[in-house]
């Protein structure tokens, strides 16, 4: 497997370096919309550490990660009405894995509506700005 | 959501009312195969808690039973040679959840190989014997 490689965009977005619609921050993740959903309410969760996917993460770090994973997961449930929620990951391009940061995805799910094909779909700023607003204000509440 | 039924197959599992290709376990976790993979090697892991999903799993199990999905993870890459590997965790029918007690897929990829769609091809039970035999000495190794 490839080596971490700190130009990815979520590293940049760590740095501050890109924008992001962030919806929670501690001192050992982040976690933001992403613009292309699958579905609407798509999140995207961070370590801070390098780490290219599951295979290479310190096991500490990724049981931190999946524990703000759930805490996104339920406050999603509610802020999007969902009626269920996918937990992806994906590891090498080989598993779909397309942007070399660890990433936990959570993506609210409706009845009966299929999910969107990856980056089929940019969803509008303003809408991404609300949401992102509505689940940050979930996840302090 | 539904209370948790004790009555679901993963149960019936833990409790050894029914068979599985298990390929790993200690006092908190247990992981076997998926009798109808959606590709070789096609791994659930579960905890031995009552969980429905990850709405409902109190956080230390749920971050426990990563750190034991990212053990089956590397162990199957090398014992499936894959050259990528999904982690997916379905909440909620309208998520595509069959089985309700939670469960990680650990799904080895190949290069250009698509998944089969869930539940649409029944392994030879010779062939998961065999699996989940390697997949369990690369554990223990």
């Amino acid at each position: 497997m490839p080596s971490y490689d700190p130009d990815n965009i979520f590293a940049k977005i760590l740095r501050g370096e890109f924008p992001a619609y962030k919806v929670y921050e501690d001192d050992r993740t982040l976690a933001f919309l992403d613009i292309m959903p699958q579905a609407p309410g798509h999140t995207l969760v961070v370590p801070k550490t390098a780490a290219r996917n599951v295979l290479d993460v310190e096991p500490d770090d990724l049981a931190y990660l999946i524990k703000v994973t759930q805490k996104i997961a339920k406050a999603a449930m509610t802020v999007f009405a969902a009626d269920g929620l996918n937990v992806f990951q994906f590891n090498e391009p080989a598993a779909g894995q397309s942007v070399f940061h660890l990433h936990f995805h959570v993506i609210p799910r409706k009845q009966g509506i299929a999910l969107r094909p990856p980056a089929s779909f940019k969803e509008d700023p303003a809408v991404l700005a609300d949401q992102a607003a509505k689940l940050a204000a979930a996840l302090k509440g």
